[in-house]
């Protein structure tokens, strides 16, 4: 495969978005295999190609962080939200998060499956190629493994890659109130190794929240990791600043997600951890939160930032990453060349993947073409696909 | 056409949505001539008809305000702003609208037609009908005509109905700088008498406003389009109050825009006049606004209230009419109902149709069919589309 006529935004550190004028891609074996001005092709790769009329070609999208497997939808907790009802009235009608956990407990697999696609197929409409995807509304064995399951089977079903997080320690279930370090024990380590065991575990999350665990909960968690050789990833100061993120750098964490209440202590320990910073606008938004990520902090210490859905079914019911991109303009003052890279190298460095997110020679040739005249419009227009073809592994 | 086995939200007036499960629509030479619980049809309709399976139809969209029609994007000033340049920075360099009259006016008619179809696409994906669409990038006669005879284009190239809308008095052009008067007496009114003689007007806007137009340079544009017989709308009350408002209920406006900055007694000023309030919350959120508008008031005084895209390439360069309901209701605390009302009755009432925005005996079928369970899923899900089938005129 030859792309010829395009403009290439490689992503590659260096000149703004890596971009290329007058531009070709070589594809071979899935993989790129050269990328540069026209005028520059090697005579081997001198194939008449295909005309791009000037498009532009960026590396696909990555989601780094979705909770697209889940059963039910909390529309109707929306609605009586905004018809008045207190946070007291929607809980005592079965609503908030113990109502997805119900639904995805009696949801069938296949059931699962099938509302997941709805969302993936949006995402792919974007140019996606890599979607994450988390356990964590099941909070017993059986129901983390069976997301997880219903997460690996997305890969049989569609085109694209998937990256499981396995998240038991997502919130406390009822049956466990009160008593967080015997969940951690009698469930969530247990279900780790089982699903471990079962190949279902490319790394392991927890929420570390003033709602949910606290540092020293989470601390058995990634220790269990770091013995079985996965890699961890955290939900940290979201709402509150509790020290998750010191707790995600101090195991080398590949990511720190929300980090609204990180500071610039924080954003020092993640730079010297290497880990990335995900920010999830969606939610932010869907919260009406108005503590915004410490974006200054993390450019100055080089703390590499992505983008992700968190596609969930209540605070962020969200399936476009080009939305998610504005609103990381918008709402966090990135720029259109950060938003970019952070759906793009940075979220694959948020996965552990030095495959893709990039448009170089050996990387996978996962690429979007997009009916634009410049990198700026994908997170300039809201609610707009300008998407013209997107390609997974040298096809498409 | 009979459509059975549906849940269908009618929007009439009376219980919410004017939900009827289990419900059947009945079409005859475009026109619903039925719709009512499926154990009720008459049996002069008891043909097979078309099982939707459960499905949620609600009226088409209609999108009630949009700058659909304009020549070039901003997508680089909105990186240079983000990159950190000022506002006199980004004026200097040839930014804000006065970019956007330059490329209109410099656009032939088929480039700027071929540019708005691919948001009329993008909006008819989501089950829009009727679009309305505004002059105000050329403000010089010429121009005008030319973004309305492209507007009027648009019926030509798809299944949609537009309704035009004259907005001369949109911005004062650089050539008229501080004799706002002499614009309106020599390019507005000129350019709406010749618009007008060529059958391209439905309506007369303006823009009332600190930057804009005040309300006394405003009032002879309505007065001619009086002797017009045209009805009027304006964009009132977006930034700061300045009596917009009262001036476009004195003069029994379809609509007052935005009115983020409207008070109480203009809301009375609305409801005493029959006028529909017009929210863009994408123009909102885009412009990092804080001060919402009146929903209380309007919600007291009985005011409709519409929501419209505000589809622009400066504040708003928004192309989802489902997530401007999210918006809707995410920021401005709309209910969910009252968004779907805002997109369908209400944004038909602003401009001025009776013939459509609900699904009943003798209107339009108009119609979208959708993959949810509730009407409150629309309003619900941010960045994603669920439509399964768009119904114009009876066709589709
Ligand atoms: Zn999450
Ligand atoms: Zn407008």
């Amino acid at each position: 495969m030859l792309l010829r006529n395009a403009t290439v935004a490689t992503m590659t550190n260096g000149p703004a978005y890596g971009l290329i004028e007058n531009a070709a891609v070589a594809v071979e074996g899935g993989v790129v295999c050269w990328v540069g001005p026209e005028t520059d092709l090697p005579t081997d790769h001198d194939i008449p190609g295909e005309d791009m009329a000037g498009r532009l070609i960026t590396p696909a999208l990555i989601d780094c962080h979705t909770h697209i497997v889940h059963g039910g939808n909390r529309a109707g907790e929306f609605e009586m939200r905004l018809n008045g009802a207190s946070y007291e009235e929607v809980a005592r009608a079965g609503g908030g998060i113990v109502s997805t956990v119900r639904a995805t407990r009696e949801t069938s697999e296949a059931e699962l499956l099938s509302g997941a696609l709805r969302f993936v197929d949006a995402l792919l409409a974007e140019g996606v190629s890599v979607i994450e995807v988390k356990s964590g509304y099941g909070l017993e064995v059986e129901t983390e493994l069976k997301m997880l399951r219903v997460a690996r089977a997305i890969e049989g079903q569609r085109r694209v890659r998937v990256k499981t997080s396995f998240l038991g320690a997502h919130a406390l279930p009822v049956e466990y109130q009160g008593r967080a370090a015997d969940y951690i024990a009698q469930v969530c380590l247990p279900a780790l190794e089982q699903a471990n065991a079962e190949g279902l575990v490319d790394a392991v999350d927890g929420f570390c929240e003033g709602i949910a665990f606290s540092v020293e909960e989470m601390r058995p968690v990634f220790e269990k990791a770091h013995t079985l050789g996965l890699p961890v990833k955290l939900h940290a100061e979201q709402l509150s600043n509790i020290g998750g993120t010191q707790l995600a750098a101090e195991f080398g964490a590949l990511s720190a997600d929300h980090v609204e209440y990180a500071d610039e202590s924080d954003a020092m320990a993640l730079a010297k951890s290497g880990s990335v910073a995900v920010l999830l606008p969606g939610a932010f938004y869907t919260l009406h939160e108005t503590q915004v990520p410490p974006v200054a902090a993390f450019r100055k210490h080089g703390v590499p930032m992505a983008l992700a859905t968190d596609c969930n079914p209540g605070s962020s019911p969200l399936a476009s990453l080009l939305l998610v991109m504005n609103m990381g303009c918008t709402l966090f003052r990135l720029t259109p060349e950060e938003a970019l890279a952070g759906v793009t190298r940075h979220a694959a460095q948020a996965l552990g993947l030095d495959d893709t997110g990039v448009i170089a020679p050996g990387k996978r040739a996962d690429l979007a073409v997009w009916d634009v005249g410049r990198p700026a419009e994908l997170a300039y227009r809201i609610g707009f696909n300008p998407l013209y073809r997107r390609i997974f592994g040298g096809e498409g």
